[in-house]
């Protein structure tokens, strides 16, 4: 599919899209720049790429599909490192949770003809680093496609063809959209459970309280995502702060409507709610986004 | 162990106590009873129990061991029922999730020469009724004794090995401290997982967003709790509703401080918080408190 394709960053995500090109065949050559050498060794050791070197500008060149795999904060950075050295006609994409601003960094310096065509593969776990990848990640979960204004349609649907090829099902979306709909569905999400793991530890270290003993009741769920890579997540917030600060609002304000039913023993008005949200659980097992086995099959 | 062991309601608790005391020979007869006679039928067919009725004053009698497994509003009512039927030498208990209320409740009524020693273990899925039960429910899990004041110690030593035998460790509490610390590991993970679930519904209302197809970006996590059982939560708060209503406020003042962080674009802020909050996980792993797989091991 690609003579030669690029990765920035071999984290979690993008030694797991290198594992699945490889499974797929779907390029000769698969490289990768970490600024750490320590990476960039282990990334070769593990036989993840053929290359890897801490020179971004150097790898990157005579690649047809270079991929940004790392923060959000690094963008900048990179687009003015490698700008001069990618190659006419390839395609630039990332894989990163946000994409109003990462869309305007990258475009104020992209070349003419480089398609840049930002992704997100909603898929992940909490563990970070090269060693976490597997080729199985992105199968049966989405990717969303949001196109540069530049961007040729011939490069769009060559990325999408990638995207699928390594599992994924593929939509486009523009960037608003993108960046609303994923504080609802992510962001949030992990700002809560972060949010609830912080205030459950500030709760222990004041009162000595074994929370860990009995986090089984619930709480351990949380801990899961609130294990998520620190550094991404940080980015991820500052960049979407607009929808994210909304939608904190509206969970707050949310919370203290169940506040006041508990308070006043309001149990019609609990029951409705927690009747509600029972269903969706369904609908999104019924889609293929979760496993159907109770307590996610967790022995 | 016991001659007869009598479970009013057999729900996933009820049921998967009963499939554990048969498993491990615990008991010469199980029995159990429902208010719904379709449960009743269901137990017996499912060789769950040997006998089932809704005549619970009947059912009762003569048994060494009476576990209440319904919701916490049921005690009042199934205690005025039971009292009189209670075999003299032998132990109530339940598996709640408040043990105040519950305690006093039973406290008022229960005769004299029988041993109420409240349990909950704490253990379950999101999954309702008899058919969800499974015999390794209580295994590795946590089981909190708070005896009565007039329990005698041999029941209490009693009962407790019955927990272990069934799988469980098990810890001794009063109420108060009970009720403090589930609702930070319980019930407040909980409210925050049905109110996160809500907020989204809310929002898919108003403006239609498709947040199913997205939600393996971490809502989905949250759908598993919030898809738990409505009347037992909704009497879980209710009963536990000024250590809920504090830790609400908790959350609430810490989730505006992160708010105020990202505002700020404080990334500093945001690293440390998100950075503690990856430790926990590791230490309720080691706990045996959750598995180590990532993802929770989801394929």
């Amino acid at each position: 599919m690609f003579k030669k394709v690029c990765i920035i960053g071999c984290g979690l995500i993008g030694s797991s899209i290198a594992r699945a090109i490889k499974k797929n065949n779907l390029a000769s050559k698969v490289v990768s720049s970490n600024r750490s050498n320590i990476t960039n060794n282990k990334v070769i050791k593990l036989n993840i790429v053929d290359e890897a070197g801490a020179d971004t500008k150097k790898i990157v060149k005579q690649s047809d599909l270079v991929i940004i795999a790392s923060p959000l904060s690094s963008y900048n950075d990179i687009i003015l490192k490698i700008k001069k050295s990618l190659k006419s006609g390839s395609i630039l994409t990332d894989v990163g949770s946000v994409k109003k601003k990462a869309i305007s960094t990258i475009e104020k310096h992209i070349p003419k003809n480089v398609s840049w065509i930002s992704s997100h593969p909603i898929a992940g776990t909490e563990e970070s680093g090269p060693e976490s990848g597997f080729s199985e990640l992105f199968k049966n979960k989405w990717c969303i496609l949001t196109p540069s204004k530049k961007a040729k349609d011939q490069d769009i649907k060559l990325l999408k063809t990638f995207w699928k090829k390594i599992g994924s099902k593929v939509d486009i979306m523009n960037a608003e959209q993108h960046d609303y709909v994923l504080s609802i569905t992510s962001h949030i999400p992990h700002l809560i459970a972060y949010n609830i793991v912080n205030t459950t530890l500030k709760i222990k270290k004041k009162k000595d309280t074994d929370i860990v003993k009995y986090s089984a009741g619930g709480l351990r769920d949380f801990t899961r995502i609130a294990a998520s890579n620190p550094i991404m997540w940080r980015d991820i917030f500052i960049q979407n702060r607009k929808n994210t600060s909304k939608m904190i609002d509206e969970f707050v304000d949310n919370l203290h409507d169940l506040k006041k039913a508990i308070k006043a023993k309001d149990g019609k008005k609990l029951e409705k709610v927690f009747t509600k949200t029972k269903k969706i659980r369904k609908e999104i097992i019924k889609a293929g986004q979760d496993i159907s086995k109770p307590d996610f099959g967790r022995k």
